[in-house]
């Protein structure tokens, strides 16, 4: 048992700075999480650096080593950003049936694939028109693809949203980007290290959909039919235990095959979707959500350098990636959900916007095999960030000009 | 953003470990906590090894270097452990009264005092009979003395006493222990080093029982006045938020004081009970407590070296010592309590024996400095563990015989 002491007072700084920050953003008619990434970015160890720089107890315990001790605490505000957008995407699960996905599923591959397809072809042709290898300018197209379906399920619940077609469409086409994304990864790491193996190639798309397939299928059926066995448990509560458990379990099998740990967890809350009502799980589980999923959003702010920026050249190549990141997934998205008012499909896109944490887990990827400069890894950065902070105030703003029966949204910030 | 996928899966095989065995020990009629502290022993690294041992990747984000990589993965838990023990202090406060707490008040102090004298006693006079240098001597006899409450607060609470005359005693003798305990704590570090400074001490001293002594008076009457005005703020459920962060600032205020974190959660929830009612904390905390509080009870398990054990002799010193802690805190438990029926006496004293991961944290100090040796660490460890183990069945079989009006009092053991 170590003394935590150092790490209490950054998680109580962290907590702290994401509610007021969101408070104020509240205030400003404007959405909490943008404030909560800013406040990250604010109290990160590139700016004020009130976090993110271990305390000197800390750095004892590894020896002296500061370096050493400031990895040892990154993973650790990345364990607590872990379990909260887990939670938050279980929430999510949790708010969502199978059959009302499955009943805009044509959409949501189209989403997910051509939201795929227009950023890597534009984000590759840009990147290796400036310069760049062919290599690095896979890694930076593939960090352009990968959609970070938290931040916009967070702004969705805030709205007050979740339950519209829109956002089944999204949480669907996220699923199939996130597949589409690992295999694009496992090819441009190939890739990078010089030998692409088509057989491993084909058992991670094999594993990776039958993961999704099965859960979703046999995982619901189950559910819905047994379920009610938990009552038997001696434990108190033991509903919530299992779905906890479960929570967890498939959050880790979707690491080990290679997908986000948050398609894990969005499965299980649409497992227990089927066995909600009777065991009261969302209102369980809302609270840990309340606890936990302001520290991710502050987490993701903490990664950017802006002095970085200082550069003209970096910035501008920053602002471009950024500008091709947004526009490619907006045409993806509304290409993808034709047929819609185009108001709705605007939606549909820009709720496909976001990158945050996973564009910043493939380029640290490709900078840990030498494949992406410290240049371009600060780009990414900025241009996840950026997408972040852009698709929830165009979402609010969309959403307040959609007719929408009454029962199922609220077009109030402050009051899903 | 590190992958933090191999973390997902300890804390998956930790869950479910923990509420396996607190099944299996429920069905046999014991304390689940019991079960979930084993559980950690068998499957800790110093056995099965299924966790706290880093896997190929995670020791690859520290340079290939095994040992830093373990450091890590520990504080990683201890940061999850002691988010868990945290919270259940947390709610454990938000079930007390500070007036509850003031009507035991003299029994508390003498319970806690009188818990502090004899185990050192008896702990330093073995100890050193047994050969140890003074300063070892002291340590461990240090190590003694700390009662943690953790432990006593989930038994009581799984035998739904919480509101019972013994457990405010215990609760309150458990805060006095611990400020006493840290200056025990001070002298003997000072000791080791070899400078003895008494200003120091008594600073420590004044800021700890000014801490205290603020946080419960003038806090609770803050909170009992002004609570209301946090209906004002725009975030939604702004008063659990304004819950949580006093839980985390307190906490880590009371470590940077040098007493246990747990001690500022509980005076955190105190505060708030005076505000419960009206914002529903307790019901909104629970879920997090029930989330996060096993991983705190296997990761203390996880600790035990068996190994250690198999030379008699450190065995034999191990078992007269955890004799000695028991002794001796039930004597200074019984006797600060007198005027009670003697069974009510015996589960204020039981309710003290419990070392958990104060003692630990001690014995961890000691051998940081090199005033512990190998060996004795081992011997607190044991008796960390085993006054752990002793305690929960000990309060269920005193509580069974125990006549208790029916509102504030249930004897089964799984439901509340």
């Amino acid at each position: 048992m170590e003394d935590i002491t150092s790490i209490l007072v950054d998680l109580f700084i962290i907590f702290a700075c994401a509610k007021l920050a969101g408070e104020i953003f509240l205030r400003l008619k404007q959405p909490a999480i943008v404030g909560e990434v800013l406040a990250g970015v604010v109290i990160g160890p590139y700016a004020l650096g009130l976090i993110g720089d271990p305390s000197a107890d800390f750095v004892t315990l590894f020896n002296g080593d500061e370096e050493t001790a400031t990895e040892a605490l990154n993973v650790v505000y990345d364990v607590i950003a872990g379990l909260g957008v887990i939670i938050l995407l279980f929430v999510v699960g949790l708010e969502t049936r199978l059959s009302e996905l499955m009943a805009v599923r044509n959409r949501a591959v189209a989403v997910g694939v051509l939201g795929i397809i227009f950023p890597w072809l534009l984000g590759f042709g840009f990147v290796y028109a400036t310069g760049q290898s062919d290599v690095e300018s896979a890694f930076v197209a593939t960090a352009m693809v990968a959609t970070s379906v938290g931040i916009t399920a967070r702004v969705l619940g805030d709205l007050g949203v979740m339950k519209s077609e829109e956002a089944r469409i999204i949480l669907g086409a996220a699923i199939v980007d996130d597949i589409l994304g690992l295999l694009l990864l496992a090819v441009v790491v190939s890739w990078g290290e010089g030998d692409v193996d088509v057989v491993e190639l084909g058992v991670t798309a094999a594993l990776a959909i039958t993961f999704v397939v099965f859960a979703a299928s046999v995982g619901t059926h189950v559910s819905r039919r047994y379920s009610i066995h938990l009552e038997r448990l001696h434990m108190e509560n033991g509903a919530f235990f299992v779905a906890m458990l479960l929570m967890l379990g498939l959050s880790a099998l979707a690491g080990v095959i290679g997908l986000a740990a948050i398609i894990g967890a969005f499965l299980a809350g649409l497992i227990l979707a089927e066995a909600d009502e009777r065991f009261e799980l969302e209102r369980q589980s809302r609270p840990i959500y309340e606890f936990l999923t302001p520290f991710f959003f502050v987490i993701i702010g903490t990664q950017v350098d802006v002095a970085e920026f200082k550069d003209p050249s970096v910035l501008a190549v920053a602002l471009a990636v950024t500008g091709l990141a947004i526009v490619g997934k907006l045409a993806g998205g509304m290409l993808g959900s034709r047929g819609m008012p185009i108001r709705n499909a605007a939606i549909v896109g820009t709720g496909m916007v976001p990158r945050g944490e996973v564009g910043l887990v493939v380029a640290g990827i490709g900078a840990g095999i030498g494949a992406v400069s410290q240049d371009m890894f600060a780009v990414v950065v900025f241009m996840s960030i950026a997408t972040t902070l852009v698709a929830p105030p165009a979402l609010s703003v969309l959403f307040r000009g959609v007719v929408a029966p009454a029962d199922s949204r609220e077009t109030d910030l402050a009051e899903p």
